[in-house]
């Protein structure tokens, strides 16, 4: 059988770090290269390094970089491995999903813990695991992290140091590694439904709001007035916000100047529901979008992406009501 | 043998909600009257009612409250049960926790995820964890929820509907119900070594800033302008911050100016550590606060008190070094 071709597009992160002179810098390093020899045993494979960055300094502009190298470069490729820092990995891997919508081929997301150039790393495990879904065949946007696949859309870093660092938020893992190798769970994919697109244009004037007990409700004025166009607001449970003592006010105010608000829960898993406590139902009459199981993560980029490609309000209120790519539970 | 006597403070909740025109509303019922009923065969209880709120209307002002009813009414009392709202009582736990040194008693905060008048409620449950920990001698703040109990300080509210809505993170349960009964881990108690004090002022100058990627850092500026005294700022894995694009002379500037910076991960498990990466080191120069394995909750509300006993930024980063309550692993 001939060997899969899988194109490895590096951009940084832990996994290509090497220690320098206060803390590890991101460097590409001779151990990838070491690594994928191995791995060139059961696949053919081309690398091309895009950038070389911590992956808490990438910012949206390489979120653009990424996915047009994904979709420019895909072509002769069965699958796309992207090496990139854990930190803000669920980010990007959320903001690609919404940039490609029905990719055609396997690209998936994988970092590590640990360099490579550490004997311990669990770099080597997730790059296999990584490179066994990418040669798959099952199109979408993957994160690949501690011998499980999720979504790109539905992985939250929930770990900053432990080795089972990534979860599948609110959503089945779409693979798992096991002693009868790669199991995909073909319920849990994404499926492509046109032809794969590259709509990579995006808004930074979104703005994630974590609720805390006594929060002063002038933030809100303050957020429109630099000009944000989105915001998250990471509400108490189900979706609770301060509304006896607090008004809300500034909210109505953002909604009426045309800011698109999602709310969403400061919970790590279930759905924010405002439909349950009166506290919600108020938010909901205000004209606030419910992020409803949506990660932080997917919700954030889901309004940028949103924002960025021109649609209004009305429309964005509409896309969130819709699953693009397994981001929401309907 | 004696019954012990527990005192039971009711401040509102879901475990006291009816069903109301537009959602559940917290109000005092029949029905925790007729849980009671039962739990008199083993305790002897006391039930004041403090407040009826949705725990989402919880703010700092009803913190005092509670820390003053806790401490004035103690007297007499074995324990005390506080039944609290989920959404926030973490925050109230974590609050109440440091307003309370050396708490001389068991103080135990509860709730539930199902209004106590559904036959299928966790509110009994939920309630008997906490009234048996109230009635078993360990002097400390703590919650008890899904037959498990943990440190105020080190609850966080991870699942918005599930039934098993608490963890305690980054730290052992201090008791667990099992067929043995009530199983408390000394191990994970915390030692009260002078006598019990009062300390109830807080501020609310603190915001609580959750990075994404391309956060615009003039939100420094304005978080200064609006008088914030402190920032807690939940960064990127071990602490990763944009430090290559963005400038940090909005945290410089504050810092400057006075404002305590903290710092913690964005990750529900493990601990900010700024030494590992050269993008953390960055910050530490800059004279920000590690906030280290602490939850968001506890550092936010820990900052918070420190500003309202009217440390100076020099005692608060002191204060920052120290265990109070088991809140910090050092």
């Amino acid at each position: 059988m001939d060997k899969k071709n899988i194109l490895l597009l590096t951009t940084g992160g832990t996994i290509a770090s090497v220690p320098g002179g206060d803390g590890l810098v991101p460097q590409r390093s001779q151990v990838m290269e070491r690594e994928l020899e191995q791995l060139r045993t059961y696949y053919d494979i081309t690398v091309r390094d895009v950038m070389c960055l911590d992956s808490s300094n990438i910012r949206p502009e390489e979120w653009q970089l990424i996915a047009r190298r994904i979709f420019e470069d895909r072509d002769g490729f069965d699958g796309i491995v992207v090496s990139h820092g854990t930190d803000t990995m669920a980010y990007t891997a959320s903001a690609v999903t919404y940039m490609l919508p029905d990719i055609d081929l396997p690209v998936v997301f994988t970092g590590s813990q640990l360099p490579l150039a550490d004997m311990l790393s669990d770099g080597p495990d997730n790059l296999r695991t990584a490179f066994a879904m990418a040669a798959a065949g099952h199109p979408g946007v993957f994160l690949a992290f501690d011998r499980k696949v999720m979504l790109g859309c539905r992985a939250v870093k929930v770990r900053a140091s432990g080795f089972s660092a990534f979860e599948s938020v609110n959503a089945r893992y779409a693979a798992r590694v096991s002693n009868r190798g790669l199991v995909v769970d073909t319920q849990a994919l994404p499926q492509p439904r046109k032809p794969a697109r590259l709509l990579d244009a995006i808004s930074q004037n979104v703005f994630l709001l974590k609720l805390t007990p006594g929060l002063n409700p002038a933030i809100f004025d303050m957020l429109g007035a630099m000009g944000y166009k989105g915001i998250v607001i990471e509400a108490f449970g189900l979706g609770g916000m301060n509304v006896l003592h607090r008004g809300l006010r500034g909210i109505r105010r953002c909604v009426e100047d045309g800011v698109s608000v999602v709310v969403t829960t400061q919970c790590l898993y279930d759905s924010a529901d405002l439909e349950v406590y009166q506290v919600g139902s108020k938010l909901l009459e205000l004209g606030v979008i419910q992020g409803r199981d949506m990660t932080t993560e997917a919700a954030m980029t889901k309004l940028m992406w949103a924002i960025g490609q021109g649609l209004e309000p009305e429309e964005i209120r509409e896309l969130f009501a819709r699953n693009l790519a397994g981001e929401i539970t309907l």
